[in-house]
């Protein structure tokens, strides 16, 4: 925590391909740039949402899929060998006397950039949490969403919330340590209706477990928590109350544009409005570019991400070289663009 | 001359990198279109300027080069069957009462479209022409550009203007013509001055005609030309008039932006200024596309041309079907874009 803060004059938050293709634009006008996303691997919406789906309208892409093009994005950007910050997400913007911004993440890493670019699409993947009123000060302690290491629930009595493929896998984990351990522990599995949308075998095998006796299973919603109980409504609205040690909550990830709603960008609609020249937020120096962002006529296409990338890059060469003109040049002529793209000369 | 005119809901004109996507997009969006362009062969400056050389930022597309750009785009507007209208310059711009486009092309073609794009990137690639005044009357009939063909010069007393490939090799062709036919002639290489910039083969057949006396050669700038003489301004001043039947000028190719600029769209420095929402001109149907226009914050790249013809494409809707709100649909997923793409559903 004590680290000290990463110069840098660029920081692209979001590693989605608008993201990527940012930092590729900073990188052809040698601003040095970082990337940031909460996902632990690039590609953002794009592979999280439709890794293995075609996409057909990338220009001079008769056809990819997203994980096909994020691939491409990252081979194209690697000459300037960017750091990426994968699994961490930027949780605090403020400005330092001098006029730079100030970016802390929620694993402590700090940025003091001069320049920064939202690309976080429709928002960070985060676990859906319950929006049972106070549930939050339990996180962390005997609330879970998701958690990678379930060896903290030895000897608990667990309750797991879902019916998708997280849940279920979560559950027989937890019922196979319960047995592995010898420390008697009881494991439930609460989900809204008495059926799974997860895979076949993971269904088989919450059934078994649930028909030994090994798991146990309530339909219902969860409805109140306390410090020793969660509150269960059931489907016919009996209201039953359950002790327990810890509440894992298995209920999928979904996009949330989380702290940059509160950065004073003046948000419409969840989006943050640019102009159209620069792709410039109401804050100097913060550009927003792809899907988060709004202006005129604006589409929600990858396509429109990769032109705002690249003028917001051009935006930035007034802030990072205050004193330079900065000529256009061209991949195909430019003998410094192939040196900085590791191109031999023709 | 006298053939229906073609109807179709738009006119692309330019069949660059920016033309084909504005063709690509406007199929997604079931808008018919038509494209034109004034070279033979699809690609435009891409393609006669930088065909062989490498480009790096197209996005997605880590390497390609000016022709292989355009090839994979050919294949990604192929299920659209557009129809291109090759080796023909649009030469004039007229409203028709009903409000809809007329536009004809110096082959005669004639197309009534509700919507134009005007993807022309620097202009049209035509001959560098002389800017003798009162010269282009004789244009022709006894003054012409790179001539595909020499037979109409049998038996005639001929200048060529020019010091580059096309000149050396026309002016060789010529002289084998003579001797061939039977039918004397005289074949005279005009040029600014004793060298030329073209292949070392033609150089060398060209000073080896001259040595021979089967080419004459002048070293001059053509400043004057009349019914009978070609009048010439040697280096030192001197003035010489010679009798020619032909002047052939070779002087290269240059884009100019030609009818278009007499469209009153209203241009700064050759560009035509655009909206950012539509980018759409100050002629309501007609928008401009990639190298052509101007905004606040322009920068002549591809890719900025590709996000302008997909936010003119959509622009188009609202003419084109003025009664229905289109929806954003994604190529990933929309079944609809899957017939028309011609590709199986997932």
């Amino acid at each position: 925590m004590a680290a000290n803060p990463v110069d840098t004059d660029a920081l692209v938050i979001g590693a989605g391909p608008v993201g990527l293709f940012q930092a590729f634009q900073l990188g052809l006008l040698e601003i040095s740039c970082h990337v940031v996303d909460a996902l632990p691997h690039a590609g953002g919406q794009c592979v999280e949402l439709y890794g293995d789906k075609p996409i057909y309208d990338i220009p001079g892409t008769p056809a990819t899929t997203g994980r096909g093009l994020v691939d491409s994005l990252l081979e194209q950007i690697a000459p300037f060998k960017v750091p990426m910050h994968l699994g961490e997400q930027v949780a605090s913007l403020a400005r330092e006397p001098d006029g730079r911004l100030r970016l802390t993440t929620d694993r402590g890493t700090v940025f003091v950039a001069r320049t920064v670019f939202v690309a976080a699409g429709v928002g960070a993947f985060v676990p859906r949490r319950l929006t049972i009123e106070g549930i939050g000060r339990f996180e962390g302690t005997r609330l879970f969403y998701h958690p990678d290491a379930l060896d903290r629930f030895v000897g608990q009595d667990v309750v797991v919330h879902g019916g998708g493929d997280d849940a279920l896998r979560t559950a027989l984990a937890l019922v196979a340590q319960a047995r592995d351990s010898g420390r008697p522990a009881r494991v439930t599995l609460l989900h809204r209706r008495d059926g799974f949308q997860a895979d076949a075998t993971l269904v088989a095998g919450v059934r078994a477990a649930i028909a030994e006796g090994t798991l146990g299973f309530v339909v219902g919603q969860p409805t109140g928590f306390d410090d020793e109980h969660v509150e269960v409504t059931r489907p016919d609205g009996d209201v039953v109350a359950a002790p327990v040690d810890a509440f894992v909550a298995c209920l999928g990830v979904s996009p949330r544009l989380g702290p940059i709603a509160d950065w004073g960008l003046d948000l419409e609609r969840k989006q943050v409005p640019v102009d159209t020249a620069r792709y410039e937020t109401r804050e100097p120096g913060v550009f927003a570019v792809g899907d988060v962002n709004t202006y005129p006529g604006k589409r929600k296409l990858i396509v429109c991400g990769f032109h705002e990338a690249t003028l917001a890059a051009w935006g930035a060469t007034s802030i990072v070289f205050p004193d330079k003109a900065v000529p256009l040049q061209y991949t195909t002529t430019s003998t410094r663009l192939h040196e900085l793209l590791g191109v031999a000369r023709d």
